[in-house]
């Protein structure tokens, strides 16, 4: 039994965390500010799959678990606030997913840049700073991004690598090269954390976490107060999740241009075993390791059509088309990285795609009426080059070309 | 002719950068908070050389170069105040020294890591979103620090190397091990700043700049209005400054630990070349290139040795001694940094480190009296540890142990 605090356990990972770590008896306390309902609200959207409020939330937890976590509300931004959670609650390990985790969002303008770097920076050095102070031995379970690593022409380690230059050798962190000021975000964090390891031993294992894509884990069950946010706006949606969203209102899945990026992506479950096996594995004190962590690596193409395949088991006509791509990103690329680590602490993905995307497309058609309420938000206006302007479909550009 | 805007121009470097341009016929504004006097000032210390205020300072310059820069009191975390200033200015360069430049200063406590990294972050943040709106073309002149790098058992190029990992190759950026919360600031800016030259084709020259040690330019004459400051308090005074202030109050040069720690120096002539150069020598639209600025390579120790032996001449006796090192960093490491891009442009090194210690002596003996007067602030008292308490002569405690 771990005594586990969750930064932002209200959110798309804290929420099914705090289930699924609670039905494998660690103890559970939580923190959140309430930013990801506001930031949904702020990109005029809502959670496609109807959710509790953090309230009714607790209230499940004690229903099902016996006890509800200890909840703080608050700002991780607020020094004093994390010096006395920390104090209250010492926790043994720290699961930090109290973060603004979208790159459109950090695209918008300087306002938007600057709010969320410095909001993601700032609450890691006060979780990091508060650690040293009181809870030196704690575990802090720090979620990143493969978005930290970009596309570079090698392969890609885990956080580190042997490296030969000029005839000398060394093993030094892997540069980071990454494609959003959110993402850039990540990398300062991961930056920043490693050197707190460096100066004060503290210990700390950060997850380069894959696209998660889902509605369910085992432990949610059919109560609905215990369902999981489900975005689909441009900022907060990821893209398999875009996809079955856009399928069930019968939008056409929107890549962007030729949709021949490849990521690594993993499923709902697949994230939740895997913080798991993090927490259940500590390094040992001193220690930034730095986990891989998806199930496999797809292009973006290649899921689209795997979306467009179940639902058509389903009765549900789904076609796909290429946008203008709003980013700013090599279209095609090398994509090799490592995933050993997790596996090496018996990580087992979930090889059941289809399944997976079977359950949360029944669980969207339950709920189509609130995504077309929506429709509105899933195609992409943020532009890397700083404007906002609706996006063109590929055919009619390639149209407009030949016209 | 170049129109240049410097931010921090009433800095240890930003005053004599502006002489320096103004004397090479370029058109001169800057911008500044007043912070570095506040800093200095927290850290109850003084500059040991007398400075005029910002607004002698300028009518001095009007009296010496004809007219006065405009000047913009502000902050640069302040979006709308860069943007407006950019817009009103237009600058062709900016050279941005307007930030928090002291790795002591953000080791003391959350408060202090949180201010300078935000501070820094969101200042060049704000200042790369009003380029890229108002000034796309101008060129960004980013005052970064050795420091980034920290001691790899590599050589250090400048910024990217050229790797080849399981058999694959790219050139890839270096990647950086800085040792302090302000060192890291620095290289979070430097990926936002190179990620910004990718995206939006803004252009920028990078400076990893080595310790400046110095009072002089020659452009300065014998007018104390042109004076610049001299800082010798523990957080921003550097290392040749600090050790010269220390021998005309007869007090011993302090090394931390053994000082056998490598780095590269500059004399502050030498750093307004540099700067001169790059300015007159802008990259291509979308380059983010980076320059290692140095002189030479030298121990700390060997440097103390240097002001002791100058010191002499002018019959001043001062001695080394050893501290307790309040730094987590490695004293005996490897270290050799690539130098060629600024020569290539024609920087001719000033060899003569012994007549510019003469100077700085000479300059500090007349003001003795103000160094004497805040002599409590020379020793270090803020540890990498988070402590804040005096520090320990090594010799003393060599002498406990056998004790």
């Amino acid at each position: 039994m771990t005594r586990v605090l969750i930064a932002g356990i209200d959110g798309y990972l804290g929420w099914p965390l705090a289930q699924h770590l609670m039905a494998h008896g660690h103890e559970v306390s939580g923190i959140d500010a309430g930013f990801r309902r506001r930031w949904v609200a702020e990109m005029e959207s809502h959670s496609a799959l109807p959710i509790a409020s953090l309230e009714e939330r607790m209230a499940a937890l004690a229903d099902y678990h016996g006890r509800a976590p200890r909840i703080e509300i608050g700002d991780l931004t607020d020094a004093a606030f994390v010096r006395q959670v920390l104090d209250e609650i010492r926790p043994q390990a720290i699961v930090h997913l109290g973060e603004c985790p979208s790159a459109p969002y950090s695209m918008i303008d300087v306002a938007h840049a600057t709010w969320v770097q410095q909001n993601n920076i700032v609450g890691t050095l006060n979780v990091l700073h508060a650690m040293h102070e009181l809870v030196p031995h704690a575990h802090l379970v720090k979620l990143g991004t493969m978005g930290e690593y970009g596309t570079p022409n090698l392969d890609i380690p885990e956080g580190f690598f042997e490296v030969e230059y000029r005839g000398r050798r060394d093993r030094l962190p892997f540069p980071r090269q990454a494609g959003s000021w959110y993402h850039w975000s990540k990398v300062h964090d991961s930056n920043n954390v490693m050197f707190a390891c460096r100066i004060w031993g503290l210990r700390s294992t950060d997850v380069m976490q894959g696209v998660v894509y889902g509605t369910r884990i085992d432990e949610m069950g059919d109560d609905p107060r215990l369902a999981t946010r489900l975005d689909f706006d441009q900022a907060f949606g990821t893209a398999i999740n875009r996809f079955c969203c856009q399928a069930v209102i019968g939008e056409p899945l929107t890549l962007f241009g030729r949709g021949t990026q490849r990521r690594g992506f993993l499923p709902l479950r697949d994230s939740m075993q895997c913080l798991t096996l993090a927490i259940e594995n500590p390094p040992a004190p001193g220690e930034y390791r730095v986990f891989n962590q998806f199930e496999e690596c797809y292009s973006v193409a290649e899921l689209a059509d795997r979306v467009v395949a179940v639902a058509g088991e389903l009765g549900v006509a789904a076609e796909v088309q290429q946008l203008e791509n709003p980013r700013h990103e090599a279209e095609v690329h090398y994509y090799r990285p490592d995933r050993d680590r997790l596996p090496a602490l018996g990580y087992e993905p979930t090889r059941d795609m289809a399944g997976e995307l079977r359950q949360m497309l029944e669980d969207l058609l339950a709920c189509r009426s609130r995504i077309e309420e929506k429709r509105d938000v899933l195609l992409p206006d943020i532009h890397w080059d700083g404007s906002r302007r609706p996006p063109r479909f590929l055919d009619s550009l390639v149209a407009a070309d030949s016209g």
